[in-house]
């Protein structure tokens, strides 16, 4: 290993230099405006996966973004694990709040800041560069290796199941590898064995044929703004539960095991509130912040317009308003059930004066996976090895929906080794990613997957 | 008269050019970026009234967009009669859905488009038109006038007031006269003789100091979005009474007579509906369509965002939403009394896990106004004698603040002859006016002046 790691010293700036050139596409896959350069860093990737040693890297159309596949196969006998990583990021909005170009990569204060620096370039990379430095300091790759990198995982991830079903025999694997996840804080290496499904809409509620003088029309006319307003103020009770009717059903609850090892991490509520700047923290009642957010369901408005929404005043009643809703999911919630409940409801308090449709945009089911496996195991090992700290098992409130169909397609259970950081502002303006987690992350997947030979 | 008809038939196209050419100012007086347009266009106002005879023409510097000023005095026995309108213009936006160009006029159907055709150009110009025909045919002016043309009524009229009080003495007058209302109906003039009032106000509701990941947070934090939504869901009770304390206190009842004069007006709800688009009419319990829009105060949300509002999927906690609502007052409600209520209401019934401001944008005041007066009766003459149809005495469910500091100040009731028809989409895509009712107008205010010349 210690080869390895000299290698991996040695190379630093180089491998810096790389991901700045990776950063530089700005690949927003929920943005058209942006396909060519979607497929511009996809393309880029196979070329520099190619160029590390990589065989079989290619570009596969989807009826989306294409996805970016290759692999590396010696020994029949050897087990094989499947790297999956996203190489398209979020949109930059909203852009003033950023301190520097989101596409043009800085470093300051230990950290490189772009948009995508932590979700997911910057921790896909993490596993090109193990996979070079071990390949140029040994005889050969110790496992059979396979990646796979997804163009659209910020728009829903719409074409990787079918890809995934229809390539079944290529991706065959024993497990799958990803690091998209972060640390629960800063120091502590953690493993993530739970992840949130999401069901997300578009509500649209239409009234009038055109925006209407409020002067002459108000006290006549349902106000769309008004409507879609009330039917938000019904999703929720005043306690922060869902009222969709069914909502709850299905939902695994916590074991009195997963509540005490929650309650042990090092969680300050006080920083907490501090550092989101809020006085404070707001949700289902009966649950602690980590229970709510890692395994209780909720339903956020991610985005709402209507009406006038420049400078100054414009009196009219809106024609249409619009609101983005998603709803995180945990085990055994499904996005389909839940997307139809969340409708028919709508349906149900949809008041006659308008015309309202719902349009499902995307889903992805929970995920949850045993914690008892050589894989967590040996993972759990390697950043114990690479880092110097016991490593903890822990849940993520966010949503990476690939991982269910792994575990039902592929009969590989995923292991989130992530290396994200709480302060990474992950979606938001001013991501980051720390480099002492880059290049330690990129230490401890090599030692990984040199643990794995010998599993 | 006839030698004044017969100038106004021969000029058609002259005064059609001016109109256009005027209409070409894209004088968007909420806007920033238009300051200089509003600017552009006073001064080619001015030019204007100097080329067709007016005096004293002048444009007077306000803290805000500037005002127009011009007299033509000659007989101190005479009356004076103070003409009032606005160059200005509401914004275009939805500028999609404008079939040409809003500051590129073009006539169809015997009507003129373009942003501010009927709301106010087209209608403050018919009083220039009727000015000019009458001085060119007759050997001199009837009777004393002055114009006042404001350049920011779209932005709240923010600093007439003031510069009516600093102004008393050029502006003393016997009556004010405005056109800036429309017509009941297509071939029914009408004279407005109430207006509402109006309290804009923005509410700014702020959360986490950023957007975050709804996946991370979402179930923790509260969302401004969300809270916004239950403000705005409490604001009206499911009748569409609004439930801000003491907001019905002063109100004025409407008389017996107004009802029965309301109900013989040729309204048909069906055409209403449909020729808004909707399935059917929405307001307080027990009053009719007229009577909520004319004589009802009501509240309306005129825009409303936060978070993601871009094409796709974004996954976040909005850090902030902002929504714009403006209540229409009626007589005796005052704009300062009911911003006041509203503000305390908000208080009161926000959440304590978020901030929220409520900023006052402008206010004015509902006005009504006698209509067994002078003014009046030759009001109705001159419509009578251009349009060959008994005009009707209407109110408005609009606001032009002004009025009741006309009142007030100098101690002059408005005279509301409008020429706009219930087509015109005023302050909405497609504005347009009708050329008949140009014309038909400028005969009729050129009869006016002259009968209020024997008064």
């Amino acid at each position: 290993m210690i080869e390895i790691t000299n290698f991996i010293e040695k190379n630093r700036e180089t491998f810096l230099g790389q991901l700045i050139e990776f950063l530089k596409f700005p690949s927003v896959s929920s943005r058209s405006e942006h396909k060519q350069d979607v497929r511009n860093c996809g393309e880029w990737l196979v070329q520099h996966i190619k160029s590390i040693g990589g065989e079989n890297a290619y570009l596969f159309e989807t009826e989306g973004h294409p996805v970016v596949y290759a692999d590396f196969i010696r020994y029949p006998s050897a087990p094989t694990v499947l790297v999956y990583g996203h190489y398209d990021v979020q949109p930059v909005e909203p852009l003033e709040l950023w301190n520097s170009d989101p596409f043009e990569p800085i470093i300051r204060n230990n950290k490189i800041f772009a948009r995508g620096a932590s979700d997911d370039k910057g921790q896909l990379f993490i596993h090109l560069k193990a996979f070079e430095s071990i390949l140029k300091t040994n005889e050969t790759f110790p496992i059979n290796i396979k990646f796979l990198f997804e163009g659209e995982e910020e728009a829903g991830s719409n074409h990787l199941d079918s890809f995934i079903e229809k390539n079944r025999e290529l991706l065959s694997c024993d497990t799958v590898v990803i690091s998209d996840t972060e640390w629960f804080d800063f120091g502590l290496p953690s493993i993530c064995y739970a992840l949130r499904g999401i069901a997300f809409v578009e509500i649209k509620v239409k009234g009038p044929n055109r925006d209407l003088h409020s002067g002459s029309y108000g006290g006549a006319v349902d106000n769309p703004a008004e409507v879609l307003a009330n039917l938000i103020s019904r999703l929720k009770d005043r306690y922060g539960r869902v009222t969709v009717p069914g909502f709850y059903d299905n939902v695994l609850e916590l074991t009195v095991e997963e509540k005490e090892e929650f309650a042990r991490l090092p969680f300050n509520e006080k920083l907490y509130r501090e550092s989101l700047g809020i006085k404070q923290t707001y949700g289902e009642n009966g649950f602690t912040v980590l229970e709510r957010t890692w395994a209780r369901p909720t339903l956020e408005v991610n985005g709402i317009y209507g009406g006038y929404t420049g400078e100054g005043a414009k009196t009219i009643i809106p024609s249409e308003a619009t609101a983005k809703i998603s709803m995180r999911l945990v085990p055994n919630q499904k996005a389909q059930e839940i997307t139809q409940l969340f409708v028919e409801y709508i349906r149900e308090i949809a008041p006659p004066t308008v015309s309202i449709e719902v349009f499902p945009m995307h889903g992805g089911n929970p995920v949850i996976t045993p914690i008892d496996t050589v894989w967590m195991r040996k993972a759990k090992e390697a950043l114990r090895n690479s880092f110097g700290v016991e490593p903890v098992f822990i849940r993520e409130g966010g949503s990476i929906p690939i991982c269910e169909t792994f575990q039902r397609v592929l009969g590989a259970s995923p292991v989130l080794i992530g290396f994200g950081l709480p302060t990474d502002n992950i979606h938001s303006p001013n991501e980051n990613f720390s480099l002492e987690n880059f290049f330690g992350g990129i230490k401890a997947i090599a030692n990984y997957y040199m643990l794995l030979k010998d599993k």
